[in-house]
């Protein structure tokens, strides 16, 4: 998407990416190497004018290599900062971000002192690499904590509790490299099995003006050049961070047909140092994840103002494997359509 | 940008195109051929399900060779509809399409008793492979035939009288497989120097309907499958039938975001076989050609709500390299926004 979104800008894009399946193999040159792979990474570095990545489990190491060589943004020390979830809790807290009650476990007795810190339920994930519900379990009842233990006690972990919240909110904004930033409308999300479900841009939230402070704050501490997404839990109409993500955002998608410039041609401006576009809401919109499989094309492409991503990629359970984004001019049409969506 | 609107929707493209710096290369494999060189005709066949063209001057001959093997849409008869000025004129006319004064050309004598039937100022055209004001002579006095004859006196000619007309408009249509038909609203067009300079679509313009008529008329005389855009001038309020271009056409740049789905995606969705999707606007929108060069990337960025489409094509006079299209929510915004952008 950001390749589709750059080529109308004149842009031309080489990507470097391990999988024999990359979606973005069609849409330019694939250097197909492990991200740890230098002799690939250089070849890569020479011959672009600027780097950047949109999945945010890079090694750290890949990262310090490239951008020693040619600009890479958003640099390491960004990347760095969400890899491990107990530093990156420890930075929000640094700048003042309230987050919900975590304790870090490196074994079977901190996992048994934070249960009894924390109480139940709560919620113990690998510190690293976790993504889309991987790498997590409940813990409910005092027998899930062994269970919980002999999944995931290889790892270093992170407990969090599991905060009874009203609202998965997040805000994406962009950073240039002189420091401009531009934030779209906070988006509410909906998870289903710890995977994204729905998004949907909310105008005028009152927590878009704190959820927007707690970017900047993260993105102007790391010195972020970019597009950069925050999670959030509301639990008493307060804002909880979760985790942030250095790149655009599954829950940015509907910025596609719904902004006025999307997250994906923001991030290209952003790191090529180029003024950025509006961030404003074009019309009412709602974004909903195609999750293992979906309909038919015709069946998709017969629904009123729906716009179809596909990614090209083998359905597969739990795998994303394209999203879609209705458009409606007013809330109570987007709600009408809605219903027919899921019919 | 037919590539561009089809990967979201899965799809994956194959090109054939004899141009060495072809915008496309970069958005999928190309096979580098002349139109007429039979063997990469049929190498391209073998690797596709369906196949379309995006200039009319295409030769018949080969499209014939491709639409044997392998759906052609829209089909040989649909293309050679428009590639002859004279027979494309007499299909206007059988289907009660009014058209401006127009007569035959082919020796120096027919056009002496053009200019007296005709009148002054007349303009003279190749029959056949203009485009852009290309292959195109202004007869304003007597002393103009002798220089326009030794321009374009060894090719078969049309003299078309120079109507006096209020404006240029354009009607573009999609027809399905199914002959499903969809129009996205009348589009006002400005050329300068015989090139399209900017495209705006009008809301609830009286000649949408009758233009509609007959974008419709021709569209089912010859079987169309695809988009195909109508061009007409408007003469005491009453629409003239110009030409047609059997493909997505540059007035239709601006549906990209001015319309709920492109042109393109249309287009692939009625060669396809899917269903069409909704052609209703978008908010206000202008599409502006960057004709020989344009401001620097840079510039154009910081200007509101401009989206940008580069083509990757070296700046050139009279060459079209990109254009760019405006967006606002009200006409008198649309206003302010143009002044800014010619500014």
């Amino acid at each position: 998407m950001l390749a589709l979104a750059g080529y109308p800008l004149g842009f031309e894009f080489l990507f470097l990416d391990p999988a024999t399946d990359a979606c973005a193999s069609s849409l330019g040159e694939q250097i197909r190497a492990d991200y740890s792979d230098e002799k690939a990474l250089a070849e890569f570095c020479g011959r672009v004018d600027v780097a950047t990545y949109e999945f945010e489990n890079v090694p750290v190491a890949s990262a310090e290599f490239v951008a020693a060589r040619v600009p890479l943004r958003p640099h390491p020390p960004a990347l760095l900062a969400g890899q491990d979830r107990i530093s990156e809790k420890k930075l929000f807290e640094r700048l003042g971000i309230a987050v919900p009650p975590y304790a870090a476990v490196s074994s079977r007795n901190d996992l048994i002192a934070a249960v009894e810190q924390l109480g139940l339920p709560l919620i113990l994930k690998t510190r690293r690499l976790g993504y889309d519900g991987k790498g997590q379990a409940r813990i409910r009842q005092i027998a899930d904590i062994e269970i919980a233990w002999k999944q995931l006690g290889e790892h270093p972990l992170i407990a969090e509790a599991l905060v009874p919240f009203e609202r998965e909110v997040s805000c994406i904004g962009v950073r240039g490299i002189d420091g401009q930033l531009a934030f779209y409308p906070l988006i509410e999300n909906v998870h289903r099995n710890g995977i994204l479900h729905t998004s949907r841009p909310v105008l005028d939230d009152p927590l878009h003006e704190p959820a927007t402070h707690s970017v900047k704050a993260v993105m102007e501490h790391v010195g972020y050049v970019g597009v950069m997404a925050f999670e959030f839990f509301v639990a008493d109409g307060r804002l909880l961070g979760n985790e942030i993500a250095p790149r655009v955002h599954n829950s940015g998608h509907w910025t596609i047909e719904g902004a006025q410039t999307s997250q994906f041609e923001n991030h290209l401006r952003a790191i090529s140092g180029l003024p950025l576009g509006s961030t404003a809401l074009r019309g009412n919109s709602l974004m909903v994840n195609f999750i293992g499989d979906t309909q038919s094309l015709g069946t998709l492409a017969a629904k009123r103002n729906l716009h179809i991503h596909l990614y090209g990629k083998t359905p597969k359970p739990l795998r994303k494997i394209g999203h879609a984004t209705l458009l409606a001019e007013s809330a109570a049409e987007l709600g009408e359509l809605e219903k027919l969506l899921f019919a």
